[in-house]
């Protein structure tokens, strides 16, 4: 049995394996915090319960010692969960040595060097359920409505945005890079699938030190045929809501525990404000935090910008020259594309960017020319507009980024099990 | 409107956006193939029911040109998917150059250069769905079986199986590795959460030009703690069967046209049959395949066992010699491991690959001695061993290679959307 299932056995003596979190003792009694993956309960022994040699068991029980234990369950409203054990047996399957995470701060990099352990501390464990239900409710909804998931390849002859930023590796006799994005390819399946998306990791070589930054995370990326921007941005909000609200449903006391009411999550609702590039730099005008029109936001831009909203807040139409080489460009408006960044509030920053993109084959062709970008790597995307080219969008929402936000996160770092950042590969 | 859900529109006008397929002309009438993505059906125009415009436009409609049209939608018994389209207007969205693949038989390495496009054949775009179905039914198992889906990474400070087929990059001023596989760092999840697995691609760079082999291929790989090999083994026999069966259910007619019936899938179920090595050994011998006891098997004597059976078969307990460091040996008899592959049926090799880990601390260093492996880098995968070891056990499940054994594939490139194999990174 599960610790998480305990409800369903009030009244019965039940087997359970985990390890232990803390030991207390009160002259006869020893009260033990046991956890197993899918939750945590504690464990009441007595010594006058119990045979000797379980008693004697319980005084080993230093902290991450593994335990098989059979117990009987009894409903406690006092307790997390509503249930609390009388241990009837106890086993030691794992002696533990000095637990070297003790309930107190430790540093950060005393933590990360320490990753494969402090996963097990309540909060990381409860972030990473969190995780789980996140990406599984985006599935959820890209299912149901239709999209097809499709693996593009992380092993890629050429760069999809920009090229100082790119892991390179010897593919037999010649040169590999690690996909930044699977957009292209993206394209591609959705000519033949109509909705495609993929979730995969994705590879920035940054030297970049903030608490935004992973040198390897995950998006997902749905991409549409016959799809204009304002279907894209629909997208986004119906994706976003309808998961943050199953996330809402599904891990009310993990986001407590983090330190997030599931009720402000379900505020989370379409439509999301949307807002043009030039509306944007009026904000920053007024925010005293002026910059050049064409150039892109930084951290502190987005900032400003955001905390002007409860909601996410799309910021579309950016100067062409500010995006890559795909983007296209507003009909009535060339200088601008058809593009929207999503702004996270509370200062979190870019959590989607996306937008249409561009279907005419001549302009794509001159698009490569301006951006020094080879005719032979991108021959295979110039098809795409060759044989039946359709207006299409598709966005990327930055799996990381979204539950720093969702989770008031100091730093993305702790989003994923194990963090890639400038210098730090280990464990 | 989606072609997929044109039986709920029968005796309405519908819109419909996609791509030509076929155009067959017959005096006043030419009858359109339409693929949306979704689907495929039959689309007649009459002359006689059409404006000029309209009438003419049909004319131009090559194959792979994007159109919107208006349809009226009836029941036709003989029509797949038992409806047909009157049309009423068409709208050419992009035309389409002379398309180069034709309906016929084209040589594998032109279509594989064109895989872009090759991917929007009836048969590509059904491998694709039913692949999907496949990892959402895989997905679909683990969660309602309390697995959390944990990420591990990709870059990674040093190998997991062997050091000769690892793709190599710089990550700023040290080495790293693709992974191979996200095993060890599972345990760690493991330890954390009980119950996880990673899906994600894995890479292996083999110079080896077989049909069994991808570069770049994806795995969803368990683990368990408190999990022996007997508990593995039912897993890997519940999740297999379990997906199977639910791609039977929502993919009947894409299987049907990739060549397999879909009740030969219901009847993959457990249990599946199980023989030792050494079992294996003396088919192989029978079969005149004769190997050294102590060596692991090829692709021949893969497929020797398993024309013997009609289920997927478990080989386990092979030689300790002939498996990675990490797996735990037979208390019973140390020279063989608690592993187990499982080979599919129909000469299809190796899809799962597993067992139980070494949970004594000393052990396992001893095994790092033995095959010459650094202390430090696996120094957090010992801690494992130090503070609560418990039994634990998992496995890894290759998509590409089980879908080529669904599927009756004749190469696991067809699997995957861009496959990666030796010498092919494009497009």
């Amino acid at each position: 049995m599960r610790i998480a299932e305990l409800g369903q056995a009030i009244g019965r003596t039940v087997e359970l394996e985990g390890w232990i979190v803390s030991l207390r003792k009160s002259g006869g009694i020893r009260f033990l915090g046991l956890r197993d993956g899918s939750g945590r309960v504690q464990v009441v022994a007595r010594e006058s319960d119990l045979r000797e040699d379980d008693w004697d068991r319980t005084a080993a029980c230093s902290q991450e010692t593994a335990v098989r234990i059979a117990g009987a369950c009894r409903a406690d409203a006092r307790a997390p969960g509503g249930v609390e054990l009388d241990l009837r047996k106890i086993e030691i399957v794992g002696a533990s040595a000095e637990y070297p995470i003790q309930p107190k701060e430790h540093g950060v990099d005393f933590l990360l060097d320490r990753r494969h352990l402090w996963l097990r501390a309540d909060r990381q464990a409860a972030i990473l359920r969190i995780r789980h239900a996140f990406t599984h409710a985006l599935r959820e909804w890209l299912d149901r409505e239709g999209f097809i998931g499709a693996d593009t390849p992380i092993l890629t002859p050429s760069a999809c945005e920009g090229t100082t930023t790119l892991f390179e590796t010897t593919y037999f006799d010649e040169k590999a890079y690690l996909s930044q994005s699977g957009q292209l390819y993206n394209e591609a399946l959705a000519m033949a699938l109509g909705k495609v998306y993929c979730f995969a990791p994705a590879f920035r070589a940054e030297r970049s030190k903030t608490r935004r930054h992973l040198i390897e995370f995950w998006m997902v990326e749905p991409e549409m045929a016959f799809c204009d921007l304002d279907g894209c941005l629909e997208t986004v909000e119906e994706l976003l809501s309808s998961a943050l609200a199953a996330v809402a449903r599904r891990c009310p006391e993990e986001l407590r525990l983090v330190g997030r009411d599931p009720a402000e999550l379900e505020k989370v609702r379409p439509p999301f404000p949307r807002i043009s590039y030039d509306e944007a730099i009026e904000i920053l005008r007024q925010e005293g935090l002026e910059i050049p029109w064409g150039e892109d936001f930084g951290a502190p831009h987005e900032a400003a910008i955001s905390k002007r909203f409860e909601l996410p807040v799309f910021v579309h139409r950016y100067p062409t020259q500010a995006k890559a080489f795909y983007m296209k460009p507003d009909p009535d408006r060339p200088e601008v594309v058809l593009s929207a960044d999503l702004l996270a509030p509370e200062g979190y920053g870019e959590i989607v960017g996306g937008g249409q993109r561009i279907d005419d084959g001549e302009l794509l062709a001159q698009r490569l020319r301006e951006h020094d970008l080879s005719d032979e790597d991108y021959e295979w995307y110039m098809d795409l507009r060759r044989y039946g080219s359709v207006p299409h969008s598709g966005f990327g929402l930055g799996i990381e980024r979204t539950l720093a936000w969702v989770l008031r996160l100091e730093h993305v770092r702790e989003a994923i099990p194990f963090p890639r950042m400038l210098y730090r590969l280990r464990p």
